[in-house]
């Protein structure tokens, strides 16, 4: 078991906090069992997972067993040392070191999807609001999750946790404005963008069939080029008297896919 | 100017940032041009204003200028120090230190909102959800924001951070779930609880009349006394096949809010 923080192995799992460690390695982290799980299940890469005993609740050996069987090696922790390597509220005893996985736009494949769902966050700042997004777009049923330009890579551990592990769940591409505009295109798919400066309340749209809803970042909102290049710019109507003219932009993001998924039930009848 | 950190004004600023100290003093921060303008809009005494003149950006005296005139004492202080002070990530050069006002239940007035809509927060935990469930409630038009057995106290400065200013622009009210159970009935207002465990879709139910929404914590969903002293347990439906079964806390509510806001424009015609 490991006890002290000097361990190498423990130096190099806090390092992956930042990116240029996760750019120059290949390697990000993903804390948590139920996260984990879903790496797993997804076929993620886990190469090593550190354990703490102290902190690992009954029947969740499973996990580890999972992730040894895939490959991982499992490391056992002493509790302190756990302490400093979790970033969660409500630690739950592992810690797992994985491989990036491909994000390239080309990766993500539409084919097969019927009236694919896809959400697109432009510049967005902040990975709690990315991976809440993504947890969103995954529990929509979205097709795909498009990031573009974005300030956060989304191998950030913040992005893991607030996805809850969602990220491995629903494709996810990244790629510049350019790219990603002409990969919706030739994909077919209507650009619905989102702001203040729209007129149709996003509700008068029909999004049962393929669309794209285009959310901006928190601090400017939506750019010009994504403005531009919609096919309709849409509002949120708020009919609140504070003066309140935008939303956290994961809750924006929340409203219009889950509009999405009202509309198909109701298409579905 | 005030240019060491040591300084008795700084110091008391910084301690606000912990509950017992925003408890024991009844002061709480308010940090940046458009929360302050919010709050002084809406009568909140801003007692003081630490302003950084190197970080304040052309027009913004304006709102020095009102809070002087509304008797707060205007301090400039060094960039070094405000950057100590400051916990955004855009600073703009202004923290307000104001008089914690009223949030018991009984201060929460809905005679004379029309179909009134109430969002109901159970057993909170994170701040910075709270604040953004504020700002989605003040922008639905919500009558109120009615928090209960909170983790997270109201006057965090995550809260007003996140919820841009909305926190004074909404009625708040904060009690134990018996007291805010009381209160709804006392107010004719049906209680629709989100859940997992739901079964109608909350777009079934109507939600342009009068009633509360309630959302759970973050880790633990509802509370049982909340579902049992439901009118209607409502569930998100989440057709995504990657397994997630629930959505972060604040696009939970920001769903539920602005279906209301859907079914009160097309009811509006």
């Amino acid at each position: 078991m490991i006890t002290s923080t000097a361990n190498p192995r423990v130096k190099a799992a806090l390092a992956l906090r930042k990116r240029r460690e996760r750019d120059r390695t290949g390697h990000f982290l993903i804390e948590g069992r139920r996260e984990l799980s879903r790496a797993l299940a997804a076929g993620v890469v886990v190469e090593e997972v550190l354990a703490c005993p102290a902190l690992l609740a009954e029947g969740e050996a499973d996990v580890l067993g999972r992730a040894e069987a895939a490959g991982a090696r499992v490391v056992e922790v002493a509790e302190a040392v756990f302490g400093r390597l979790s970033y969660r509220d409500h630690p739950d005893g592992m810690l797992g070191v994985a491989r990036a996985f491909e994000t390239g736009l080309a990766a993500v494949e539409l084919s097969g999807v019927g009236d694919p769902l896809v959400l697109v966050v432009a510049e967005l700042e902040k990975p709690g609001n990315l991976g809440t997004m993504v947890r969103s777009a995954s529990a929509a049923g979205a097709a795909a999750v498009i990031v573009a330009d974005p300030v956060t890579d989304v191998f950030n551990p913040n992005v893991v946790r607030s996805s809850q592990g969602a990220l491995f769940g629903v494709p996810v591409g990244v790629g510049e404005t350019g790219a990603v505009l002409a990969w919706l295109r030739s994909h077919g798919l209507p650009v619905y963008a989102a702001g203040p400066g729209g007129s149709l309340p996003y509700w008068r749209l029909s999004l049962a069939g393929p669309c794209a809803l285009v959310v901006g970042s928190e601090h400017r909102g939506l750019p010009a080029e994504w403005l531009d290049a919609a096919d309709e710019r849409v509002v949120i109507p708020m009919p609140g008297s504070g003066g309140v003219d935008s939303l956290n932009a994961a809750a924006a993001a929340a409203v219009l896919l889950f509009d999405a998924v009202r509309q198909r039930a109701a298409a579905e009848g």
